[in-house]
């Protein structure tokens, strides 16, 4: 018998097995497709590795798409070592929970057609989430395509065989459809955003949707509002949409169609519809331990629901192997970051102006601009800034949101200073190397200093 | 009669002018020069500029050396709009400091021959420094050019004027030596580098060291040791250098010679070998409050010697406004980063292996290595890692060492987490996004905790 029995081998699943086989507990983490999950093998990987060249300059546009393929390659093989390294079994094939209360019972359905039963003291759920498929007609045909699947198109892609694709209808506004449009534009196509609402980026902060929408439509986005779609038909090779954007039919003609609108935990296919676990609005209720409603068992990442983040999956893996180990890790919601692999970057850690002054409490913000930074300027990429949220009383920072050059790295130095509750003057009195990009965040907490006077 | 008078426009000189007009003080700055210092003009920005075409490949080749200048001019506007803005007073001329003790009395000759007394409750020196000219026959040929100096020349560095240049010596190994010769080498020149002793980077970590010896000898950098010029001499368009290396003769031939063995403080000219302010080994004598041995005279930046970082000299500001009025910042000496604009970049802060190791107690160090993250893959760049060096004890964080992809922004969040005595545990257990480059900084923490067992 297992200490721990894993279902799902995505950033959740790998973290949880490699952590509670570095804990001493003997793990087992079943997997029906690739190691890496969505993020690793068709979301955040595939994505940067496209955009690094696409947005980022870096690398020949020859044999761009053999090297996606390679860099994923080398990451699986990266997680599978690092199992190994720490003493973790993995077995491939479908897993359905057939005990799910005192011991639990796993039937495993190999690739191979035999099976395996698994038994084990506690079982851990990192079944992941899809992309909803929103139901219209024609939704199913093969020019439409859903965000968790679509970067793996070289169709759309490839520099070297994408030539005929030139329209893409994007249906959402969140971070996927955003990155994927901005890639898309880079790459020389018309983009038609196609919303839900008027909104883009909905948890982001007002500064940045703002700007968000400034740039998109400085770069001949085409969007329509509060879109419901209706059909979608193939003609001559081309898609032809219908709907109502504000209640007034619409048709539109693209090449493809791409379904970003939003991911749904992933609770059917090993047993869960059988179990005595609670779910609340479609995703598995856990505790801050990352504990179901049934003993023993424990869920993270996705099929939790909330913010779907590869990093939040980790984290909350960290939590749950911490509590099975007699730890007390928990996840601090408040300090979690995130990043929009759009141009310019974005990276984003705690709360929004909106969200802060939402909980009550004074507040004060600033902003400080890539464009007086001298390595921005210097990288020829000084449009943005790094705007800061904190307390007012003591200039606690409650949160910081970047849009400029290197966001994601940036982002970095305030994620630490948020989660560690830090003040704008511990940001600003810290030594901040020059010329660097992370002076713009010095200089934001200055600001929020000088409004104390 | 000015509450501060301010000797130098570089990064110490316009940072205390600022803040302390900020603070209230009456305040006038004087500069012989244009604003900005080396840094600006000679240093730190034009290198980037620079750097982030040719290492980073940013921007195109055509109008390179226009959009270097065009970047010194916005930040050498935004310098005089933000003294402005904060209530400081340039005056453009040389100065002379005729009475030291009491009431400082200035005199400036200006730009179109006028004189005017300035008189001052207090003073500043932010005089700056300059490179050193080591004493050899023909060190004053034009082909020599000083390292302060060299980063304006055309027909080094403008990629449309300088392909007559092939082979450059260099003569030092400090961080200005090694990012010009990477820099040049990337353009396609031929690199000797001339070093005094056997080392290189002889502040940096260990390991950052022999990687980078690595990196120069797989890009054929041709290296002589224990170097001693004797003389430098014209021949057909070219430089013959001669001198010897560990005692033996040699004799070379290039194109340029860059003179990058040392900067010294800038202690002539403004009257100060008159004055009883006190030097010691060729810089001016402060407390850790910038404060000289004359009451009222302060001095900040590259003419009080040590570390000679335009960053460091806006904290000795940050130091010397907060003394004279009534605060009590100090820079934490063991907490300044610096980066090397070198291919890999280098980021680095807080002691090295070696200087921890020196000041006795247990330590433990561990390396993450780029080539297992994702970001890095993604960006094509993912040679190097980062080196975390703690105390054993209870693992507070003394020192971290960055080589690797946007090391400058990485370094941010390493340097913050020194700055505030974090510890490994503080930093893994804090969220970080992915994919990005900080969770390098991360998983080194992570292995520094995984040493407990």
């Amino acid at each position: 018998m297992y200490d721990l029995v894993i279902l799902g081998g995505g950033p959740g699943g790998l973290r949880a097995a490699e952590l509670a086989a570095a804990a001493g507990l003997k793990t087992v983490l079943v997997e029906k497709d690739r190691l890496g999950g969505v993020c690793l093998n068709r979301g955040c990987i595939p994505t940067k590795a496209l955009y690094a060249h696409i947005v980022g300059g870096k690398g020949p546009r020859e044999g761009l798409w053999s090297r996606v393929e390679g860099i994923m390659d080398k990451l699986r093989q990266g997680s599978a070592t690092a199992l190994r390294m720490a003493g973790a079994k993995v077995v491939r094939g479908t897993a359905m929970v057939v005990q799910w209360e005192g011991e639990k019972k796993i039937s495993v359905r190999k690739e191979d057609g035999s099976g395996e039963e698994i038994t084990g003291a506690r079982l851990l759920l990192a079944t992941g989430a899809r992309s909803v498929r929103p139901a219209f007609a024609g939704n199913d045909l093969p020019e439409v395509l859903t965000g968790d699947w679509a970067i793996t198109d070289p169709s759309l892609w490839d520099p070297e065989r994408n030539g005929e694709v030139r329209t893409v209808a994007v249906l959402g506004a969140g971070v996927i459809a955003m990155e994927m449009a901005m890639m898309l534009q880079d790459l020389g196509k018309q983009v038609l955003l196609l919303k839900h609402s008027d909104q883009i980026l909905r948890r982001l902060d007002g500064d940045i949707k703002k700007k968000t929408v400034q740039i998109l439509k400085k770069r001949g986005t085409l969007m329509r509002d509060y879109v419901r779609l209706r059909e979608t038909s193939p003609s001559g090779g081309k898609l032809i949409l219908r709907g109502t954007s504000k209640d007034e039919p619409f048709e539109e003609t693209c090449d493809r169609l791409i379904l970003a609108s939003s991911m749904e935990p992933v609770l059917d296919g090993f047993g869960l519809e059988n179990s005595p676990v609670k779910t609340v609005k479609g995703a598995i209720a856990v505790d801050s331990s990352q504990r179901t409603s049934v003993e023993g068992v424990y869920a993270v990442g996705d099929c939790t629901g909330g913010a779907m983040l590869a990093h939040l999956a980790e984290y909350h893996a960290l939590a749950a192997v911490s509590s099975m180990t007699g730890g007390n890790y928990t996840v601090d919601y408040d300090a979690v970051p995130a990043c929009v692999f759009m141009n310019p970057e974005v990276g984003t850690v705690g709360l929004t102006e909106e969200e802060a002054l939402a909980r009550g409490g004074e507040i004060v913000s600033a902003k400080a601009y890539f464009a007086a930074n001298g390595m921005a300027l210097s990288l020829g990429e000084s449009d943005g800034f790094v705007k800061v949220v904190a307390r007012a009383s003591d200039k606690t920072l409650l949160g910081v949101h970047i849009m400029g050059p290197e966001a994601a790295s940036v982002l970095g130095e305030a994620a630490l200073a948020v989660s560690r509750k830090l003040t704008a003057g511990d940001v600003a009195r810290s030594v901040h190397a020059h010329p660097t990009l992370c002076e713009c965040f010095r200089d934001a907490c200055l600001r929020v200093l000088e409004k104390e006077k």
